[in-house]
């Protein structure tokens, strides 16, 4: 007998109709591996859910699926065994040994749902047929566990912001473009955006790529009914930011300069130290002081590439700011976290997040959800306490949707 | 001609009833030197409002007198000249040299409004006769600039904790014992407190002393009709804290400990240094985390006398926290402020707050101002954005109230 | 066969005279442990010895024991197995799991040369008695291994200070005292450095306790012609401090603060949570800062227990200076340290060279040890470059020396 | 009556011979400024030389002129009067006002030797020409004053770095080249540098331009019998680093990372965000941790231009090291200093140390003064206290040394 990752029937509850399906472009990363451990582990009841906002009372409303009730699959154009890449885990000090050991056992059943993702660097032929692969491989994994449906998320390496063309704003053209084999008019993350609502799935960038963000995307969005969410999850010196820059604000303290660096290696530090990667994310980032604290602040911005620090990532930020009569004060702060622990429970959230959303007939890009984003689509708000208002009480009200 | 504090007529606005006079238990401090720099700098022109809440667009419905409108005055039992105290502040970073040389010439006015207070280590007699003077000159220049209502602030030195009497409890033994001239029932805030109901004026503790946190006194403000507010200012390191404690709580990460040290000059630092008068500081912050956090937060506290430091406070705090699959993460904090620099501004947001609730018949503790406190009396509400939220809504509420 | 220590037949080298020993007072604690777990590993060729000041260049020229020539062994009071121990080590970060996987099966040895140590809160009777139990198994240690010599290192939780009592100047007195079983002239410490002296072995202090520090106890060393150094390992705050107080002396910046915080857990962390062990490290460390920059430094210090920072010390100093013209400056320091990962290489250290200064004739205290020590005996050096420089010189003069 | 720098008779001690110039290129810059103010300060016993090596016991053997015998001049390219400059360091928080207002009277002395620098950016002709100018106006400055010699340092914006043409390692062909009125073949810094040696002058690059060093310039300064000093004065965070990264090497921890990040507004941050000039500053910082630590450290440098810091210069550094068995461990610093505060202090040391080895017959680069630099001449030695050490005993020789 084959092990499936549910083994149990499926009993809907009031607020559910079935189990739902989260797909992770980018599914033998770092991010993916610690989102599917740790859920594997929450399913057995392993562990508990620190760091997922939705097992908080501010949620409590918000009809959501069980962790027993979400079924994992993915993309990926590398080929590493997910047991191997839980295991490096274990040795940079992101999944505990004894987490690693109880799950152990049920890996095999999410590599079987994993499939071969579209490599922009070496594929060639239209796109169109990549994203009838992609969508076709999305839609198996939604049939063969019998999900009611499946998010998408994109938690794969960051790329280089995209340079404008004309099918990005007009959906037919978009789609005429795909099917010519020389064309390549769109990114990776947009492939499988376009893939995941061709298959009818919610989309949520937690990346800086483009993704969904293309106005014929969003057309398709809409005329496929679907949701989408992003971008670029806020995990770690910018969720301090958003979190202390009101400070300053509603103290009518006056912020002069913000200054900040980031340290990091792993995967992601390679990757952003390739100053067109990094330029995506520095631009993801660099939205959130002027709009909290105005366009005059001074706020240099480094990424560096520090590889013996692997996932744990160390931001410092100096902010230098006025008070009354003028007089000059500063604050510092060092957040020294581990990114793929602090992304991958946000990673889960958004994905029952975004089924809710989905079943409850939102349409379109998701502002309420800016609270996980260092970039939120379709809204200005970055105020961590006013987002989370928004998300509390957005969520609360999906009970009350329908999507018949 | 004598130079009066204010010096046109005053034109009532709708929203105002005449001037507001605003007096400073320990007026002749770091904190009320520069608050009162401060406001003659305000009323002149000569400075903006950084750091004042109540010139902000949260505040910007609340029917607050105008900066022109307010008239200060206050006990004090040093008698150090307001212009030599403000020159050392200039010496010490606080108050800029063109800022006191704007309004050196505005400050003998001030100056014939401060009266001695009481000095709870010297003075004998019975309490109500130190009361009945306190009160005296508290009216006397209520009337003698015409105002049509009057703040009382204490920013003195802290006290140590007050042990419990049974007068605390019964405002009509409290009175008789006041009158007893060897009982010394009351603290000195508390006595400054008592002559501020009598004299039918609001009262704000700006510091962690007992004031008005009696219950007999606030059965005193309650048959006065007068509104009173604390304690204990909100300005630095606890200001972080409660702009930072939540967003752990609103991420799900669980914190674990949350270790901080003060280092502190001044004459602060030096009443800080004796550990009684540290105990109600320590005891003041110290409510803070376990609100916002849980009781099973580790969070040692040092409070320390660094003179060379001044009135440049730097405290840092270190924040162990646990994510996703219990990995361990940590922040740390620096924050180098200027004590009055923070403090002043809010005195006089706080004068113009409790004149408007006052006028607009509040009565009792005002807990909708725990924004601006360390330990805020009549809730348990300790993040900021959620007091900010209902400091903007109850002020903008008070155009509706009369006072009549 | 029983597996021993050494496996090897012994192959003295010119600088040598066959294997020494260690024997660890403490030695089922952190430090001990990891000094335990390192040595088998850097024995069988595991790990490198980094941490490790004897395999710098800096002692090139000093004849030390090789790693394969030590043997260690030691007392405690209580049981845990050396390897159970090794494993909460594993746990909490301080032992990698591959070297203790890798020399778990040395263990067993070792755990055969732990035996019974002096339990001051419980055992009766007159110390002498204690004394030589203690001494005993240090003898039948060394003769057991054929070691040529041992060095006993104590390593066990900090003791309060002790009071002077007039035993402590005279020898004679003392040892009267120490038959008496109603008695208690020494403190646990002092006993094992009585013991060791006994058994004609160097002593070393590497914690704040009184060990060997008493004038009856050096009289004891000089009669048996043995060596001693302490005390209390210089590995982290402490260790920072006299690299960078230098820096300003030499530079003529005028230091005016040094206030320092240190958080820890593990059992370092509870011991130190009783204030009276406190004081022994408090004053162990504070009188390095006036040696090196003046008695008028102003210098708070704090030890905070924070159970769930484990091994892992973390200490924040700040540091507030005076430049050319009186202008104000600062500095801070954060340090994240592993406790037993800094100390264990330095006790190896330690046996290493005081085993070579005892074959070398050296009697009494070793100033020229003061490098590893927050409070050296014998010396004010606190310097850390001109302590290096001192050691480096010693020991690479130990060589012409001769115990014949 | 004109007052002249200085009033009194000259009145040779044994040690000297005389008044003793410095003559400052930038004279009119911050760093400059605060060194002119200071020593008019200092030699009207108005402050102390706090900040200033050559009056620490360290140099006490060393046979140097009194402040009181210490003249001063220079060139600039701006023509901001000395004493404006001097009341915005107040402003800024460089130079206390009751300093300048002490010297004030002073100042128009010092104004009268100053003389229009050489302005890359403008001046056509030969540089043979520039040099001429700028040479006799050194010596009619030592005519003028009667000095036995004068040095000459290089305090003005530092230049990016220049390109290796063939005639700066030929002193003739050198020559030839700025005879030519078309050529440009040395940068200003290098221009001074000659002009200095032309005028027989010793000569100190407190900057990181290239100075005098050019092989054809070395020759020069061979061939005039004069010394030179550099490059780039060492006053912050690499101060901090070569005092610290010793600390690692002698305790054998193997440091991974070592990232920093500066802020600093000011001249100073304005010109290094031009990322030709940065190129140099970085440049000239980025040897040190290599030469300290090995070559495999990792070791990210960023330098932000934050206005609203001025002169108070932050910089913030990371460290990441490896301690015994491979633990991870990890060390912060921040950095407050006031570079102009640092800097001036240094400028007044190396006058009269490089003053007393012109005298003392020392030709060439002086290797020696390592300890003042960045990036020093002639060797490669950058651990502080090993500085301090060469610097204490060769300036203490310089007492037995002649010029005869």
């Amino acid at each position: 007998m084959t092990v499936t990752q549910r083994e149990t029937s499926h009993n809907p509850t009031p607020d559910s109709d079935g189990p739902v399906g989260v797909w992770l472009n980018g599914a033998r990363g770092s991010v993916a591996t610690t989102a599917i451990t740790g859920l594997l582990a929450l399913r057995a009841g392993m562990a508990d859910s620190t760091g997922c906002v939705t097992d908080t009372g501010m949620l409590r409303d918000a009809p959501l699926a069980e962790w027993t009730d979400i079924v994992v699959g993915g993309h990926d154009i590398v080929d590493t065994p997910l047991e191997k890449k839980a295991e490096s885990l274990v040795d940079s000090g992101v999944i505990p040994a004894p987490v690693l050991a109880a799950v152990r056992g049920s890996l095999p059943a999410v590599e079987r749902d994993l499939r071969t993702g579209y490599d922009a660097g070496t594929e060639t032929g239209p796109l169109a047929e990549v994203i009838d692969r992609l969508a076709g491989d999305i839609e198996e994994f939604r049939d063969r566990h019998g999900l009611s449906r499946v998010v998408v998320i994109n938690v794969s390496s960051t790329e280089p912001p995209v340079e404008h063309r004309p099918e990005h704003d007009d959906l037919d053209a978009l789609t005429r473009s795909l099917a010519d084999p020389d064309e390549r008019a769109l990114p990776a993350s947009s492939v499988v955006a376009y893939a995941a609502f061709r298959a009818g799935c919610g989309f949520v960038d937690f990346t800086p790529s483009t993704g969904a963000r293309l106005p014929a995307l969003e057309m398709m969005a809409q005329r496929e009914r679907v949701p989408f969410a992003g971008s670029d999850g806020k995990t770690g010196e910018t969720l301090l930011r958003t979190a202390l820059a009101p400070m300053f604000t509603c103290r009518a303290l006056h912020v002069l300069s913000w200054a900040g660096v980031n340290l990091l290696g792993g995967g992601d530090g390679a990757t952003l130290e390739d100053p067109r990667n990094a330029r995506s994310k520095l631009s993801s980032k660099s939205g959130v002081l002027p709009a909290l604290l105005g366009e005059d602040v001074t706020a240099p911005l480094h990424i560096d590439n520090v590889p013996d620090l692997g996932d744990h990532k160390t931001a410092w930020d100096h902010v230098s700011f006025e008070g009354f009569l003028g007089v000059r004060m500063s604050m510092q702060l060092t957040w020294s976290g581990v990114d793929s622990t602090l992304a991958a429970p946000l990673v889960l959230d958004l994905a029952r997040l975004t089924a809710a959303a989905h079943r409850a007939g939102h349409v379109g890009p998701i502002e309420e959800l800016g609270f996980f984003f260092k970039d939120p689509i379709g809204t200005d708000e970055h105020a961590l306490a006013q987002q989370a208002q928004v998300l509390s009480t957005w969520a609360g009200g999906l009970n009350g949707h329908s999507d018949n």
